[in-house]
């Protein structure tokens, strides 16, 4: 392909986007096929002779379409967003386009620095502690940033011994039976195994106890254990239940075990002022992660990942085979990005994050927040009203956790009802043995429309 | 951003990377800025108010290009390539515009199910074996692919105890000094500790000796060890070199150890059938690694990673909290890949691979590999006719290790030259203790110009 066949073939997937995106309200939102749907209908083999690239995208309609569950529709209110907000799936064209690999600064030192003045931008514009200045990278997933957070607490924690002779078998880790199943996967592969991690009690709001917290770390130091690292989640999958950051930290601090804290979703919300309180003590955090690619207008993927001790991280996983020897590492002078994370090479992801909050401004960003919390406080209302219905747990930010009164299996049926007409999509936890609903606003075009129509779906399905 | 605007943005990108790509031969290759150069141009502050479009793409003019090493100039020699093409560009581009997060079967089938296609399709286009049917995933880099290969082969080796009761301290696994550095980066973030990595021997022909492996695990299983996983290479980093894949396969096969198989960047030589004897004995691999994002056509990152025991990995990935219980999980019927790597969530990877494969034809495919084999076998002869300078080791396949003959000053001098000149980029290597140069010829639009165009250069410059 040429560069002229590239602009006729690149204008046209743009228009393809553009249409795709206008038209997704009439697409059904949780794909409707059987497994094998997309097999049956591809080939064996890989084509001999080159085909043109029109034949890709006819086929992009013809089978991946009809099989897709449209993250992007307005009516998506399973999981939690996953903004690719347009700006953003141009920030990444550049970069795609540009196709450097940012493992070393010398290796593309636009890819670095560009992502270290927004990591610090960001510090400035979340009102995140001035720790976390020149801290920042972007993983690709939050359990990424979970594993490279472990890691970087089990050398510290080791006395810096971790690194040459691995663990020890005496490493513990606290979450809560509401952390996300990251950390027992990081866990897992970090070769602790999920005996070494303690889910320290919750109350009745499901935010870990910092009591019991101390109280586990006390009895696992008694019994020879090494406490290593705790996780602290703001929001979690569940129900959107926020740990106390500060009373956690604070026992941390005492007992020197690194504070990870995990706030892939709320943690977009801290651009305005007002829901920053969740967040009080974050000072007290080793390390934070807040996902850009789920609330915060930014495609998947880009984990915004900080910690106050870089050095640390970059003890942890540095290695510098000769092959990657450059006058610029030996000068000390730069940030190798490698040194940060699981893999070697990097995308250029800053382009995508800077597209998205430039061009929607901080304004921009905080209006995106706000309208979903406010839709969300619309829906309790709703929920509230109702006398068949109830809400669960105390709505958190855009995160409404609701059911059918007395009738579990009356919520299981309208949920899974709503998914099957797709009309629009919602997923479920359980609270408390119970199963419940859970509706996460937060998609790019969701407006009042689109709530009140899942709300009068769920309520017809009952 | 609407529809609209989004159309005239996209359109203007798409002719931007197309400009881009036509005069990237007038740019230096290697970035020639000082640390520090893309911050001084960049703003402390994030901005309140939406910014168009424009006023980014402006500044990837005025801070990004001239801070960017251009991985894909013609010229660009250096480590090994990362094939962007604008066909795979433009698959991506669908991607980032789906939206989609293929975490799961159900979250998009057409994420998972192409993804498995194409990888069964590979392993008839690249002749691997049977085993490898179904057992096929994309990676986001091959140090993924070598963790997630090392927690199986953990799991395993423990008898199904590894993910409960994590590594007790014996396990240990065997590269060579020629591995790629990410085994060591695996090992220690499987808790391993790099004292657990046995670098095996290698002969004159810096190949791993299979009786030294031999030897070497029974030293170890004598002293009470437990080996777990071999890595072989084909296709080393620093020279080329090609392990004895089935030597150590039988020796791993004999001794129950796990054998992985890492090409990353020689795996995509075996579309070529003349270029499949290096991966002979494969058949004995328990996984496999090819990045398509080097030789490929793929722009990164997509690191192909088959494994014959599938089941195994995900014995030792699997979680399934609440929030992600669907039916089609719970029927048994589908992959949800998010249990064969790290992270949870995935981007739709396959479509770029698709568009790349399909557009390029496997003929095409074919006639890029060989096009550059034959423009290193060219330089080959070029080096060999000057009485100066010698060929290190023996050329394999794309990849030649050069240098001045006796004068380790003057092949270092040659490289900084032509670096620091921005004509062309390569890095080195140490052979012996010898300072060496390594050409890794393999961007898409290399010529025989650009090769001999290099090779000028580094004579003048000695």
């Amino acid at each position: 392909m040429d560069a002229e066949e590239f602009r006729r073939a690149g204008h046209e997937v743009v228009d393809w986007i553009a249409d795709y995106r206008s038209r997704l309200e009439s697409l059904p939102v949780l794909a409707q096929v059987e497994p094998g749907w997309v097999r049956e209908r591809l080939p064996a083999e890989l084509p001999e002779e080159p085909e043109p690239f029109d034949a890709v995208l006819a086929d992009v309609d013809r089978v991946v379409v009809p099989a897709t569950t449209h993250w992007q529709h307005p009516s998506f209110f399973a999981y939690f967003p996953a903004n690719a907000s347009l700006p953003s799936v141009l920030g990444d064209l550049v970069s795609t386009g540009l196709g450097v690999q940012g493992m070393l600064w010398a290796t593309s030192p636009a890819c670095t620095e560009l992502e270290q003045v927004l990591m610090d931008q960001l510090v400035a514009a979340m009102g995140l502690p001035e720790s976390f200045l020149g801290g920042g990278v972007i993983q690709d997933t939050a359990s990424s940033a979970a594993l490279v957070a472990l890691v970087a607490a089990l050398q510290r924690a080791s006395g810096g011994k971790w690194r040459a002779a691995g663990v020890d078998g005496s490493e513990t880790i606290y979450v809560s039976s509401q952390t996300h199943s990251s950390l027992a996967k990081a866990a897992r592969i970090a070769g602790l195994g999920e005996e070494a991690v303690r889910a320290v009690p919750t109350g009745d709001d499901l935010a870990m106890s910092a009591d019991a917290l101390e109280a586990a770390i006390a009895a696992d130091v008694a019994a020879g254990r090494r406490p290593v690292l705790v996780c602290a989640t703001v929001g979690t999958t569940g129900t959107g239940a926020v740990d106390p950051v500060r009373a956690i930290g604070e026992v941390c601090a005492r007992r020197g075990v690194w504070l990870h804290v995990d706030a892939a979703w709320a943690g977009a919300a801290a651009v305005c002022p007002e829901h920053r309180g969740m967040l009080d003590g974050l000072e007290l955090a080793d390390s934070y992660c807040a996902n850009a690619h789920k609330w915060l207008l930014t495609a998947f993927d880009a984990s915004l990942f900080w910690t106050s001790r870089p050095g640390g991280l970059v003890d942890a996983l540095t290695i510098l085979p000769e092959y990657l020897r450059n006058p610029a590492t030996e000068s000390g002078a730069v940030v190798d990005y490698r040194d940060w994370q699981v893999p070697l090479g990097r995308r250029f992801r800053a382009l995508k994050l800077w597209a998205a909050l430039r061009t929607h401004g901080l304004s921009g960003v905080r209006a995106h927040l706000r309208g979903h919390v406010e839709l969300a406080r619309k829906l309790e209302g709703w929920v509230e009203a109702d006398p068949r219905w109830e809400v669960v747990t105390p709505r958190t930010l855009s995160l409404l956790v609701i059911a059918v009164r007395g009738d579990e299996a009356a919520t299981r049926r309208a949920v899974e009802s709503v998914n099957a007409g797709g009309e629009a999509y919602l997923t479920h936890a359980v609270v408390g043995g119970r199963y419940v609903a859970r509706v996460a606003v937060g998609a790019i075009g969701t407006q009042e429309r689109h709530v009140r129509a899942l709300w009068e779906a769920l309520r017809a399905a009952v």
